[in-house]
């Protein structure tokens, strides 16, 4: 098992399994030693953990909360690519889109649930630049949508 | 006639001329072997195809014509930077925001039409990671604005 | 001084300082050659310049110096990682996020703000790819967001 899955059961959690991939695209995508994922959802067993607008039916908390299951589903995706999740030399980029009534304005604290998560599996490496933006709707109405840049050692992807 | 342009063709299809750039900012910009497009409007023969909210004027269907459009102008962009479509050895990213009523939760549906045309013309080179997110307005009151990032086969760029 | 410096002098303006990094993100990563920021809100001397949605309390002339003190803080978190602005060669992509009314659709006159500063401090390495979206709310209520992507001379970066 990896260092960042160990750090994981030390949380209880583990990597989902990922989705099978629709034809059209792809979970992630490697690009020399950089892997972008798709936009991830708070995937949990199958189904969205929560639906709606965080400010509104959906509070801070859950929110966080799904942003991390979000970076869960992240890290599974980058995992279904290379392999061994410990190849991951550098979080290089985090966007949080935050589905949010107009007064909702406490984005970076949602994102914070994805972010945190990445430190603690990842270390030093998992140190990321972030975006975080409120959205009117996200697909499935889900609350929050998570994609990840991270960098990979060279020579270790596919 | 490149591969990628014979499979557009044979999809009744040609790469648009590309707009003339504004001053400060231009269709496409290659870094070492990827190349990130500008957000592309769904732009035909100089004019938005249609305007409006996905949910509510603008119905899904048409929005995923407008996504295919927005993927076409993005196509263009990076022929203009790279000459040689075929040069494209994977579509890396692609995001597709998706100017939505609130209660409209179908950006996946309406990013396929981006995310299908790239699949037809550059096969399995097309496929990517994506993500698809609502926002309450883009420019021109556009339904749907598109950004994608592709890689090229070392030393082909410019 | 760096000639990039130089200019922004000769524009009145000087790098600022960068706010001291919240634990879990970092105001830039650098990634090989690239250097990725997190998304910049117009904060000058420790404070918001303004706060709301465009089109509604906030004009299209404050929105643009907004977007202009966004780009501001990129430099500034990229010469946090890199030293010499001199060391970049290109501002590869810059996506700006407006908070906006769903009837504003002048999202590009915003994004110039920050696409002209880039222009006049970097000369023909400051000429970029470009995404402007709306969204309904930015991070404290922000009226502007704007992410960047530089890339600098290789082996320049940390």
């Amino acid at each position: 098992m990896s260092a960042a899955e160990e750090r994981l059961a030390g949380l209880g959690l583990s990597v989902p399994e990922v989705p099978t991939p629709v034809a059209v695209y792809v979970p992630a995508v490697v690009s020399d030693d950089l892997v972008f994922t798709s936009g991830q959802l708070p995937m949990k067993n199958g189904e969205l953990m929560l639906t709606g607008k965080v400010g509104g039916e959906v509070g801070l908390e859950e929110a966080a909360a799904c942003a991390e299951q979000c970076a869960l589903n992240a890290i599974a995706a980058v995992k279904s690519r290379v392999g061994d999740l410990d190849r991951v030399v550098q979080v290089v980029k985090v966007v949080v889109f935050v589905a949010s009534t107009p007064d909702f304005t406490g984005q970076p604290q949602v994102a914070n649930g994805a972010s945190e998560l990445l430190g603690k599996v990842f270390g030093d490496a998992g140190v990321h630049a972030r975006s975080a933006v409120g959205v009117p709707v996200l697909p499935l109405d889900s609350p929050v949508e998570v994609e990840v840049v991270v960098r990979v050692a060279p020579g270790s992807a596919e």
